[in-house]
């Protein structure tokens, strides 16, 4: 992992990285470089972005801003084909086709869903090599706890990597559906940390029945979910805020 | 009004009272017998019991004593056939069935719906007397923002309640649903109102089905579903601060 700019402002550091060839920002509250003499690790938050969004798209500043507000630190990097990555040849024909049935108002859950589970074979192992780097650099203090926060793209590359993943012990998920036919179910049904799951009861891309029966999926024991009327892009402001305590309660001992 | 009793304890002014037949209770901050010079008049809260409950149920009394903590008044009475009220034969029928039932693990969401259908009838004129005389005391300072917080029997009586009286203009509700042949559908289709909805996915008196249409019947442009796993005694203890701040928002301007 070779740190590539820093960045203080607001009293929060962010940090630029690469590892391999993924790029990835940290953040954490600006004192952390004078106190990681290792005394409690911070906890850490991964956000994954939406489709078509970045490591550094607004929505994910403000999560990272907010946690770092709360003396926890995040994490985002670009996913496969996002943000400053390449996208391949059938990238390109996935994203064109996703776009057209939209343009044209076609139910697209089911692309959507085809293409983000290939993605998600290629971004579990590198959120795994990004939290291992991570977790060595002096900036956490420690291993300390670890949460994931990530929406509708987000959650479909969150919920095979949280199933996967048992450093992750706390998950805001939300804005995805079950097709029937893919393996998010399966997943789901691995996942037992408590999660938070955030539905749009009028949602154009994600039928509600669809995200009702993903939240039904999970296995935890400790599980919320928030359903608010609008659209896939019409969360309200107070679900950050609800996240973040959801997150206090869960990772801040 | 008639008011019986007073008592003083940790900021919190409780106040008895008795309109008519109706025995009920105000809570108040404790300054405010000394601030009610009409500067801003106080957001009052009417807090609805659950089912074989009563007005100062614990639940009610800690829902009672964080909105005065918040600055807002609440005010309780026994719903008819509850509490201090007497049980006519036909109350002691319905209640018995329901008993019956409920021990043999039948299920009850017919026979609560039909009966507190029946207490709707009698409760909301109640209600609706005493809002007016509580607005007429000197404790709120004036005609302030008016919020309704009911769960289970709280909501059966609050949705016909919600939407028959325009001085209520933020709701939380839950632990109740449709049955399929009742008059909450038509009650709830009147309510534009913000409302925040809570369900128990793993409710063993209301079907998470009839929960969930319950929520899609309210007209509310601003609605907001919180579902937790676990039975219907099992809310988890982070959702009444959320209702908290639910109210906050909408009724402290």
């Amino acid at each position: 992992m070779r740190f590539t700019a820093e960045i203080t402002s607001d009293g929060v550091c962010e940090r630029s990285f690469t590892l391999d060839d993924i790029p990835g920002v940290l953040w954490s509250p600006a004192a952390a470089a004078d106190s990681s003499d290792g005394a409690q690790a911070r906890p850490l938050v991964l956000l994954g972005h939406g489709g078509g969004q970045h490591k550094k798209a607004p929505a994910v500043v403000a999560r990272a801003r907010r946690l770092t507000a709360c003396g926890m630190a995040a994490a985002a990097i670009d996913a496969p084909a996002h943000g400053e990555r390449p996208k391949s040849e059938s990238d390109q024909r996935c994203i064109a086709t996703i776009r057209e049935l939209m343009a044209d108002g076609e139910p697209v859950i089911s692309q959507i869903a085809t293409y983000n589970a290939e993605l998600a074979v290629r971004a579990i192992p590198e959120w795994q090599v990004t939290l291992d780097a991570l977790q060595r650099t002096g900036d956490l203090g420690g291993t300390g706890p670890v949460g994931y926060w990530g929406l509708s793209l987000g959650t479909t590359l969150g919920i095979p990597l949280v199933a996967a993943e048992p450093r992750i012990t706390a998950a805001v998920l939300g804005l995805s559906g079950l097709t029937g036919h893919d393996t998010l179910a399966e997943a789901a049904a691995r996942i037992t940390i408590p999660v938070q799951f955030l539905l749009q009861w009028d949602d154009q891309l994600i039928p509600k029945d669809c995200g009702l029966a993903l939240f039904d999926a999970f296995a935890s024991r400790e599980k919320t979910l928030h359903a608010n009327s609008g659209g896939h892009g019409d969360v309200p402001a107070f679900e950050p805020d609800s996240s973040l305590r959801f997150f206090a309660r869960h990772l801040i001992s």
